[in-house]
């Protein structure tokens, strides 16, 4: 008999360890704006990402002639294609292209949570596509928040809370995780206006002072694209296109 | 010109070293039950207690002919004189005694904040006493909650709201630190009925099992007690009888 499935909330990645289960998929959660931006990317056509945790190999990307992503205390470095506000990536020069992506917290948590049953990507840009694939894996999930360098933060938490509401509506999983039960009772408290919500959030108050309102508006939106990024090997790719090259790579073994 | 004091939040001694600042007070929060229960032994009358990580210690102790108390994993321990119940030390066999001390969370957390402006001890039954000592001291504060087995917990984090609320009441703290400001969100939502909200709650549960709803009850009290014990060297020590010795060392020094 199968298990009723888990959820369970990491706010921070210093405390992954704690949490580690190799049966487990992982969603990793940064919401401003790494994880955002990564969703809008395979919206707008983006075909792979190479989420690396290190300046230095992104600038080892940028010298092979990949397309770039690399942002540091919410501000996109120089000599790079893109930061990690999602209206970057909404230009046509994406499609069809794989780009190398490092961020302060997002890609740290990607680089932490390898080597579990499978590893998402979650924003609430597609947070009900990623809901519904989620219950079709029927397997526990570790909700695990990118935090700020290794602290709790809110809105990685509120995602969270949001997202396992919807894991219990749609599926049949339980928590009896502190970390879960505080992040539904803190998106319960934020969802009628999450922007005022997070007013007061230290990480909210840091975009605020670099003019990026939109950007963080905009990572609240729900539910703008079905693209349900996930980790294959080195790459972050769009599940719907990976299970379809994965079925037709059987169906041309077997003729 | 007084900076204002400022309060951050610690869900777990695993991330203490992001908070570690030695200018702070450090309020060391474990409600079920080892700071209720030390609280709770302050006030019938204990001359000192001595925190110790390790249960071998607490044996050493033991030896010398000390009272002991020891809990792990929320149950008494065969060979010592208390566990971690508050109702343990309502007893006149406490008064004017020095008991060891060495519990699943609590004393591994007091083991790490040593190093800063000032331990103290922080549970429901002695909040406003705390509350006010605290004002006077005018510093820092890092609510350190103890977790559980260095895992976010909800009572301890209820606590940290609960207390930073009365230090924004009383003084002029601000806070800047989303563990906060997600603590009194949960505060808030609780504190009608701090039962029953944390009637899902892992340790609730865990005490649940063990029959131990009284102690989780008495232990959601406030203003049981005026005790605000306090770190002095290898010591846990009562704040106002700490401060009266001193006072006479240095009249009788001046003699």
């Amino acid at each position: 008999m199968q298990q009723t499935p888990k959820v369970y909330t990491c706010f921070t990645p210093a405390l992954y360890h704690l949490y580690q289960n190799e049966q487990a998929i992982v969603v990793v959660i940064d919401i401003f704006r790494a994880t955002s931006a990564i969703c809008t990317a395979f919206q707008y056509g983006v075909e792979k990402m190479i989420p690396v945790a290190s300046l230095e190999e992104a600038h080892q990307y940028k010298k092979m002639g990949y397309l770039t992503a690399a942002e540091r205390n919410a501000e996109k470095l120089d000599g790079f294609d893109f930061g990690n506000s999602p209206f970057g990536f909404m230009d046509p020069i994406v499609e069809g292209k794989t780009i190398a992506i490092s961020t302060t917290n997002g890609t740290q948590a990607i680089e932490k949570a390898k080597g579990t049953a499978g590893i998402a990507i979650g924003s609430f840009l597609n947070i009900s596509a990623l809901a519904k694939w989620l219950v079709k894996q029927n397997k526990d999930v570790i909700m695990l928040c990118s935090g700020w360098k290794n602290r709790f933060n809110i809105e990685d938490t509120i995602f969270a809370g949001a997202l396992t509401n919807k894991l219990i509506d749609l599926g049949n999983y339980e928590t009896d995780c502190d970390s879960t039960i505080a992040a539904i009772h803190l998106y319960e408290l934020a969802f009628n206006d999450m922007f005022q919500f997070l007013d007061n959030s230290s990480h909210r108050k840091r975009l605020k002072l670099l003019n990026l309102e939109n950007d963080i508006k905009y990572c609240l939106s729900q539910d703008i694209t079905d693209v349900v990024p996930i980790i294959d090997g080195s790459f972050i790719v769009e599940v719907t296109k990976f299970e379809q090259a994965k079925a037709l790579q059987i169906k041309m073994a077997s003729v």
